[in-house]
């Protein structure tokens, strides 16, 4: 099957499928949503405007039976950031759409009338509909109200009442092979898809096949692949407690950021560890090792049951376990399960919302630790769209503008996660030059500075942090293009016949003959391209900055501060 | 008299009396608040925070018996715009600072308790105390608890709960001579004061007086000036009318933003009209022509009472009228009053806040035209603070980014007053490329634009509007550092014995040789030095830019969009 663009415009409601341009063919995923967002979004334009374009693709490998491939990326410029952003996930979506034959799906224009829409995706193209009685929903009705006559099998990406009431932190839902959801959390997607008045999107679950051009050498290279990913002692820790097996590790650090960033411990960090979590699931009949789409060789995934043995959530993960836990100071995991559920529900991004509510405590809005009206703000004001729901809806920066908060730990107006730039620098150079706001997914130095996986780079010193962030930026751009999960390059770093053999996968499928040097310029190429678009978007190096408290207030239990210079940072773009 | 610098340091709580720098000698008002802010405010601090200052300045000619040089500039990082920021305004305080011998007043740290603070002004410098009893206090409240007992001669600078909330939008109010208030309206100076901690400022009514070098021609200089001013017609026009002769003027032009920013006529404009207003005024026994501070020869301030012949607001200017009126479609000038005077004492910008609210009505959030319900949120949601009273007080901005509004008429994140850039294009120049972000009075281009003073230039068309705007900003910026009212401009531009006259006012205070070469080489330097500061702070080309509405929508009766290209607008700053 030939890949094709399929094309909708919801101002005048037409689609079209289109063959790919010449440009666009080696790219996928990340790579190829930045390509066709700086190729065709106005950098200045508003993102919840009519040219503003909501660009979805699977990756390179997504479609094959390539071990993690199952990634689906989502860009847009980010109505949170106003930075380019791309934002990817598992769920089956990413598959589905490959084997429609869709290279991307681009959504332009906005409708001129006040009516909802939804999109159904099939081999041939996209049909746009109208629609009336999902609109209102939390993302698992939607999904309860469409899944079951597919037998769970259609795809489907939906937007809570986050999305529809175009709330800045509202993400795109994707569902996961049992009926629940991933999310492409990060940048406000969900409020660019409400924007263009699209509920959800749907996608044929009987599509075709990938062709792959050498089998035999793609199923060697598969091997191979799937051998060093499931061998890597990291991966075997996420299999076994999920991401959440940081809260210990971070802690131990000392650069668990803690009651909105003001400390680098938490004292009931047990409470809410990877290890207590699995206990409980254990013990209430849950599922400790869960894979988020199929292929996945090192399901770090979990079903969350609550006390009496129903299904809570799944995919609790570790920096939204740190930002209700440790940065809210809540230290139940119960009450962490059900704001994610609601979080989940409402389509918002975890991580954004719940150190707004650091903030928002701060603040004086809510105490230090009452999980219970975090809940509550969630479910009756932020749901419904209250004034308090929307401050709180638009993010940290929002929280922290609405209420006059100096404190406020932001980078382009993007949330920082789970790891005190203070006491693990390398995070810091990441959060500060990352072409999307602060985001670890961007380049995880946590590898290097904390798992001596790759090397060991000491987190307090300053010596080798922006290379290090540097290399993981590019390899991370690469490894977005392809579909993979980002949790391969543990592997990558450390076995010396990973990389190789997703080059061959990669090679196999397309009969190319990429080496790794061409993989890493992929990923310098897609960092330059991003930054471009930022800078006719008005960005400059004064946005590649950490906000001032992290210079001016120490961190315990190191007493540090963040101590690079302009110039230092500025240094991480010289290659 | 020789003049110093008073500093205040609010984190140790210490002041100090310095000597006047050698740099600093040369400039007043504006340029000194922006001198000092460019020399010594890191251009990335959080605006709110410890590394941000307050800078005072009466201007060069403040203190003396010139006519109508009594406006106090204010300056500082401003937490509206990000960008450096000079408000001013009348009242008694510029005359009493400059008598106290005061240049400027730097305040600077924040106080390490949380404890609300006042200053005490005299020309032996400044003390501070702690205060109480007037937190939480509107700002009619704090002149009547310290104005009387000092038979209202004292001077006073004073924030409402808008300033105390940190509130982006709040202003900082200053005594009139009669016990009313003018307000440093814009970009949110007042939470900077809030931030500092500083409910009021007192300033001794007792100080010295302002040596005069030359004091015969001085007193020449000022005759010929004061003529000037007096005897052109627009200057007789704002005695009889106020500034509120304006909206049948602009909305005959076509250029009355009307039910936020969609239409460029409003039909209700007799309703709100100038003259509606003076009949209204005299009907009541109000007072028609009044003056902002001693000296004005111009007086287009007014006393505008209730029904009942109670003083309701004086100083009720157009852009308040035409924001409530036209823009939230509100033809009721009682009610405009009514909402003027809870801002004033709120201590909130009145044009800031009434765009908000246009803004929230087509969000929905209140029906246009209803503005009784303007008046209950400024009083039930605003003053208290609650989540919507934080939305709509952080500005314009904050209400559109709040609820997801694409059509917000903003420029740096300010609020685009009474002039639609696509029926009067001089004002969408000066709004672009101002360096405060969208503002009127920093390149009035109404002078020639539609009231062709200095010359005419067809509203409509491109031609001319640059260059126009560009001179009117340079000399703005130079008549803000005198001291002098704006509505200077008019004779100067029409009368050729006014400028001269100026500048010899200037050379008998100093015994210097300006000429009117100096005069302008001034305004050029304070505006590159503004536009520096911005860039330092991140600021680029394409914030010089109006919301893309404005470029898509075209505006009724003419039927005109803004159609300058990014290098045309960036075209102003070649001088």
């Amino acid at each position: 099957m030939v890949d094709k663009i399929f094309r909708v415009n919801m101002t005048d409601l037409t689609t079209s499928v289109e063959e790919v341009p010449e440009a666009w063919a080696g790219h996928g995923g990340r790579g190829l949503t930045s390509t066709i967002i700086a190729e065709e979004v106005e950098p200045t334009c508003h993102p919840l405007g009519k040219n503003n374009k909501l660009v979805i693709a699977p990756g390179l490998l997504s479609g094959t039976v390539a071990a993690n491939s199952g990634r689906l990326s989502i860009g847009a410029k980010s109505p949170l950031t106003g930075t380019i952003k791309e934002s990817n996930a598992g769920g089956t979506s990413a598959q589905l759409l490959a084997k429609a034959g869709c290279k991307a799906v681009i959504i332009e224009g906005l409708p001129k009338e006040d009516k909802w829409y939804s999109l159904a995706i099939t081999p041939a193209g996209v049909t746009i509909k109208e629609e009336t009685e999902r609109i209102g929903m939390g993302n698992f009705d939607v999904i309860k109200s469409i899944s079951p006559e597919h037998d769970n099998k259609i795809g489907i990406l939906t937007i809570g009442q986050a999305g529809e009431m175009k709330m800045t932190s509202a993400n795109i839902s994707i569902q996961d092979p049992d009926g629940g959801l991933r999310s492409c959390g990060r940048g406000g997607l969900g409020a660019v898809m409400g924007s263009k008045k699209i509920k959800f999107i749907t996608i044929d679950p009987e599509g075709g096949k990938v062709d792959i051009a050498d089998p035999a050498k793609f199923k060697a290279a598969n091997r191979t692949f799937a051998k060093a990913l499931a061998g890597h002692p990291i991966s075997q820790a996420l299999g076994a407690y999920g991401t959440n097996v940081l809260v210990n590790i971070i802690n131990e650090s000392g650069g668990l950021p803690t009651k909105n960033f003001t400390q680098g411990q938490f004292a009931d960090h047990e409470a809410i560890s990877g290890e207590t979590m699995v206990d409980l699931i254990n013990e209430r009949g849950g599922k400790a090792k869960h894979n988020c789409h199929a292929g996945c060789v090192i399901q770090c995934s979990q079903i969350y049951n609550d006390a009496k043995g129903n299904k809570l959530t799944s995919g609790i993960e570790f920096e939204s376990v740190w930002a209700m836990g440790a940065d809210c100071c809540v230290a139940d995991l119960d009450c962490i399960a059900e704001a994610d559920r609601i979080m989940d529900d409402i389509g918002i991004d975890s991580i954004e919302t719940s150190v707004a509510m650091g903030v928002a405590m701060e603040a004086g809005v809510l105490e230090f630790g009452d999980g219970v009206e975090i809940c509550r703000i969630l479910r009756d004001e932020v749901t419904k769209g209250t004034a308090l729901g929307r401050i709180v809806g638009n993010g940290t920066g929002s929280v922290g503008r609405s209420f006059g908060v100096t404190r406020v730990p932001v980078v382009k107006n993007q949330a920082i996660p789970a790891y005190d730039p203070r006491a693990i620098k390398g995070m810091g150079i990441t959060y500060a030059t990352s072409t999307q706001g602060a985001d670890h997914t961007m380049g995880y130095t946590i590898t290097t500075n904390i798992l001596n996986v790759g090397g060991q780079v000491d987190p307090l010193s300053k010596e080798g942090q922006i290379e290090l962030s540097r290399n993981l930026q590019i390899a991370t751009a690469a490894i977005d293009s392809t579909g993979m999960c980002l949790f391969i390059a543990f592997a990558v770093l450390d076995d010396e016949t990973c990389l190789p053999a997703l080059v061959d996968l990669l090679n196999a499928r397309f009969d190319i003959a990429l080496t790794i040097d061409d993989v890493m310029s992929l990923g310098k190429h897609i960092l330059k391209l991003e930054r471009k678009f930022n800078i006719a978007a008005g960005f400059t190096a004064a946005d590649d900055r950490l906000p001032e408290f992290f210079y001016d207030e120490p961190l315990a239990p190191h007493n540090v501060v963040f101590d690079f210079t302009a110039e230092e940072i500025d240094s991480f773009w010289n290659f």
